[in-house]
């Protein structure tokens, strides 16, 4: 193992903030993008789940909290360019907020002129939420 | 197919940019991410090869321009808030200019205090490039 601090190698936006891809390390399926800073990295290694900073409302969230839809993290890596983060995890549920295991549920078809939706819903949404959460 | 226009879905940032996940379709496992404005948007899905706006050099370039390493798209999705995009590719060659298949090299160890080299170097750097390119 090398000593060099990864934490310190990273290199955050001029928000403090850098992205975050979460894939299921079972399937492989990339489960969604989301943004972390320095703290929700260090809580995300130090509790073993993900937590993120929710740039439209401004706080922390772990993964999960409402739904239950926690993700346990297996592996943390940074690129080359230490601006973005690669997260395995072991989800629970759907990973995503309108009940499909991944948020990329939609892929383009014709061109970009419209789309398709690429698998099928898990769960009822309004099951998991009374309004969207996390 | 649903005909609404995928392109016109998706939400760009501030600078007209929107994230874009790049995986190896055959091994799932993902290579990069890079940023994309609607034009190389589409000239990735009007050619079938990804290309992408360097913030740092103000410009485009199609990924393995230089290297060879093209990446050939099989699939182009959006995430439930269409600002970011997954993209499957067929990577010819390493997809990182340091020689790594994939820019996620690099793990967490002890907490975030080191990291860990994942996987094997595929080639030389200083054979692929002069100079850092694509």
């Amino acid at each position: 193992m090398n000593t060099t601090s990864f934490l310190d190698s990273l290199k955050f936006n001029d928000d403090g903030l850098i992205p975050a891809i979460i894939q299921d390390k079972d399937h492989g399926r990339v489960l969604m993008m989301a943004w972390m800073n320095r703290t929700s990295i260090e809580r995300t290694l130090e509790t073993g789940f993900t937590h993120f900073w929710s740039r439209s409302r401004q706080k922390y969230w772990k993964k999960g909290e409402s739904s239950g839809h926690v993700q346990r993290v297996l592996d943390v890596a940074t690129d080359c360019d230490g601006d973005t983060l690669l997260i395995q995890v072991e989800q629970t549920g759907a990973a995503c907020h309108e009940g499909y295991r991944s948020c990329f549920f939609r892929s383009a078809r014709n061109g970009g002129a419209g789309f398709e939706i690429t698998e099928p819903r898990l769960e009822d949404p309004e099951k998991i939420y009374g309004s969207r959460a996390s």
